[in-house]
């Protein structure tokens, strides 16, 4: 059946069956804990031995956190795992095994339903995970993939945002800033170049942290941990919050992506507001005792980016951000409902 | 803010976080096994000891799983949890953890919210479940209910699609084509009356045969066995085509739901034809032994429905409906995208 754009076969013109076919054709052979596989009722699955299981479900939905006019099928497979990659990240654990729940327009290109999928599940085997099911259904209205992740950890090496104490050193993963910079490049309509693609790869295709989540858990270095889905600002008044301490922030410190903070100013933006509040770069922000700077140093080393120490915990409740010699109270970050 | 129809409180006036506080308000006391809950990146739990994770995830959604104009919130809270608990029936599982991702339209009214929540809460103490986290987007478009959910069984007393044999007899629990009727009943603008009251509960309400499942995969009784999301004939095809069987069907000895049957032939519908093809009739289809009857009684007695023969597996791969005489090919059931 052709769609509305003219000529391309949609995935309404399939049936559950075949689509689900096309996504089991691009998976591996199975690993031996998956006792059942996709074709039945549920999957199941073998637990890991002497590992707590961490489980995390995110959904990322067309119109509120991508765009299709510029988001390409595979950046979106691709971030629908991501996401949950990063949570998991977060918790110190090991990605171990993901259901795919897709809400599919019928006009969807079956073109982009492969690129989609093929994108997703050569992340998945880049990061050793297994997709043992899901579900697919139509839906009258946006794209929605939702994905829900399983990951493994070890009790004394599980990362919670509970842990900080005043005194503690904050650290964040990487650098902040590419991805806002990146989506405000994309909506401008700019096409990759020398100054633009470092950041729209970031919006794009994010690469969350899942070797150094799993290097700070194991190496007891962090005392708390979590992942930069909605923004700094908002990373940083989360883990605090659950830690029962406050913070201040170096402004001056903070990593942010230099091309961004070229484009920032290039358009009269403030470069550290912007890298804050802005979500979508899937980093780590941890806390850890100051004596641990050399186990840091050694998952640095070990790990996929760098770490940069951006302020500290305080007794005091308040989250202050410094810059400039200037303290102000840490802006708001993004919400989905407000 | 007011929503459209004017008057209520609709959800783009909290927070996620608010919303998000006022789903954790509904959950019990979590258990031991719960060593991280909501509130983090993601749940840790500990596996339950000598027994495999039974994983299933299914979305329902506005427009093609349910109508709200005639679906009472309740109702939907109840459904996106009832059809997930019906694929870990199938597969002998016992429920243990579920995961809740929700898209909701910004207009959906927070006492909605609140019903279908409370309704989905509910279902899942009752069977004691513990709900560990989940995730909360906006949505331009249908209300999306995402629900993950993990049960446990022991290996040996797993029940899967694919061990069925020629001479196995196959059973259907409980009754069917009431859910089919129901919605038919809906759809016409009928309400709750002594005719129609048990159909239109049959759909809005389906009760997972949760219970049941996990005692024929406790006493060995059953050789497979699934469930009847799409309708008795598209899962008498599946069962047996996993199982490389056919089947016969005896027409004459399907329990239809008495109310849905009158329902059907006062509308010149046919009774066996409706019955077969409709679904959300959320029971289950297994095979068993001929030898095994005692057993199925024992089990009969203990679950929560009747359990009628409905005909035996066969060596020829044909799936054939036998009604009055004559001989069909089994009619095709459901399909969402075709």
């Amino acid at each position: 059946m052709p769609n509305e754009a003219g000529g391309a076969e949609c995935v309404s013109s399939l049936s559950e069956r075949e689509l689900i076919g096309r996504i089991h054709r691009r998976l591996p052979p199975p690993p031996d804990w998956l006792v059942v596989g996709i074709g039945d009722d549920a999957a199941v699955v073998e637990p890991a031995r002497n590992r707590l299981d961490v489980l995390s479900v995110d959904a990322i939905v067309e119109g509120v956190h991508f765009d299709r006019s510029f988001t390409p099928p595979a950046a979106i497979g691709h971030r629908a795992l991501a996401v949950n990659l990063s949570d998991l990240a977060a918790m110190g654990a090991t990605p171990r095994l993901a259901l795919l729940s897709l809400a599919l327009p019928g006009t969807l290109p079956i073109a982009e339903f492969e690129e989609m999928i093929a994108s997703l599940t050569a992340m998945a085997a880049r990061v050793r995970m297994t997709v043992v099911g899901g579900n697919l259904t139509r839906i009258e209205g946006p794209l929605v993939l939702d994905v829900t992740v399983i990951g493994t950890v070890k009790r004394r090496q599980t990362l919670t945002r509970t842990g900080a104490r005043p005194g503690d050193d904050l650290y964040v993963t990487g650098c902040i800033g590419g991805a806002a910079a990146g989506l405000q490049m994309l909506r401008a309509g700019m096409a990759p170049s020398d100054t633009t693609e470092l950041c729209i790869r970031r919006y794009l295709y994010p690469e969350p942290r899942v070797r150094l989540g799993a290097l700070l858990g194991r190496n007891h270095a962090a005392t708390a941990c979590m992942d930069l889905s909605d923004g700094l600002a908002d990373a940083v008044r989360q883990l605090t919050e659950a830690s029962g301490v406050g913070a201040t922030i170096d402004g001056n410190a903070l990593p942010i992506e230099p091309s961004a903070k070229q484009w920032f100013a290039e358009h009269g933006r403030d470069a550290v507001n912007e890298s804050i509040t802005g979500g979508d770069d899937y980093e780590l922000l941890f806390a850890a005792r100051p004596r641990q700077r050399g186990r840091l140093k050694a998952a640095e080393r070990h790990g996929d980016a760098p770490l940069t120490r951006i302020g500290s915990c305080t007794a005091d409740p308040a989250v202050i951000l410094s810059q400039d010699g200037v303290n102000r109270t840490m802006p708001f970050g993004y919400h989905h409902f407000r």
